[in-house]
């Protein structure tokens, strides 16, 4: 039987109590109704992953309202590395929040969403939903890093910053579109890639694209049919794992 | 502007006039309003994609019920090769039709869901709401070829059947499992990989997993946190194809 888990940001490697926060403590106490002596994990998705042990509630008043945890054991969980920022074109609706699990499953550490030419949504700043599923995905995942989403902004902007960055980076290219890059993606500079970029499902601009090729991102074409971005990001994750990984085999 | 598309199994290449199916009919004149003279795609979902022109309904009565298209060109898609097989355990609810989507998406060519020890959801056939899920997603993706949805199976019977056919094969195995392979994934081997193996959100039982690595299934982790099923289907071949790609860049 898998622990609980619950998201507290304030967790540090000093804490050997912790009152969880407000939505927490009434999940535990009032949805899941666990009682003291009942083990759970905590997670302050800045690394750090404790085994705790729900107390008795030691406030008669606000019994029900505080869970309060004695911390058994606390580890310090380093980042994936080379980190990784996602610039992704947000889908209309609640598909961009399907993305945000998606990226905290496979433990980018940036979300960046880019504002293109044929985007379908324009959201204005990070909604309270994103954080509210991110903190959901870093439950259900485990993974102790809770990825930072910035305020969606132009893709030109975000490309200019990336470019001065001097970082390696892979694109996700219409399979119409037949960009050609100025050098191919190989393992060795899989390994170095610490972007990558996805546009909306009608892909990149021309002007996007050629920016992107300029730039020396190397695009990245997956099967022969349009992909929606859902699909792209895990896609294209996979596909930098799966390159990074040949390039180990062949190493041997 | 991208022409607008309908799926109409019985497309042959002989067909000079076709009538789209009531349901497509009804999208095509009811909803989209699409007059005589529009040009439409018409898709089969066995290779075949054709451009039409919607013509004038020849019965006054049945005017509005009946799209009646006169095909412009016809062009036959060959099939990705190799093909591929996905056996995947479906997750709860709508999950499973998110999975198809990605399938149809990434160019599957067989669906088969498993039933596995840890599976959350037990369908017992293909349901109506599959096919219409891939008739929609072939359409979204212009793939020219629709997945095979196989009846749900026990795993073990799915595995026997894959072991007696000798081919190359991957599962996604849990971060925290460490499976050894019996041999690992070289890109020449993911060139020839014919199946993919997705068990649960928990992962695979140790049995199933063991009987995989005894089949000469290797196993793949990507990201070192608990994926969901619909995350780690696109992941896993995303991951295919980077090897794949990565094992031509060596041998330039």
């Amino acid at each position: 039987m898998q622990l609980r888990r619950f998201y507290i940001p304030t967790l540090t490697t000093e804490d050997e109590t912790v009152v969880l926060p407000e939505g927490e403590s009434q999940h535990a106490l009032r949805v899941l109704r666990l009682s003291p002596g009942d083990e759970v994990l905590l997670l302050n998705g800045q690394g750090l992953v404790a085994l705790a042990e729900l107390q008795a509630s030691p406030d008669g008043a606000r019994k029900g309202r505080q869970a309060v945890c004695r911390v058994l054991e606390i580890q310090e969980h380093p980042r994936l590395e080379p980190q990784l920022a996602l610039c992704v074109a947000p889908p209309r609706g609640k598909a961009f929040e399907w993305i945000l699990r998606t990226a905290t499953e496979l433990g980018v550490a940036v979300v960046q969403p880019i504002l293109c030419r044929y985007g379908m949504a324009r959201p204005e700043g990070v909604s309270e939903n994103w954080l509210e599923t991110l903190a959901a995905a870093l439950k259900q995942s485990q993974n102790p890093w809770l990825p930072e989403v910035r305020a969606p902004r132009v893709f030109s902007v975000v490309l200019q910053e990336a470019i001065s960055g001097g970082e390696a980076s892979i694109f996700g290219a219409s399979p119409a579109a037949e960009a050609t890059p100025h050098q191919p993606l190989s393992s060795e500079m899989a390994v170095r890639v610490s972007r990558v970029w996805v546009g909306p499902e009608g892909g990149f601009a021309p002007d996007e694209e050629a920016a992107l090729l300029t730039a020396g991102c190397v695009p990245v074409t997956i099967g022969s049919s349009t992909l929606r971005v859902e699909t792209a990001v895990p896609a294209l994750m996979g596909y930098l794992w799966g390159c990074r990984h040949a390039g180990k085999e062949e190493a041997r």
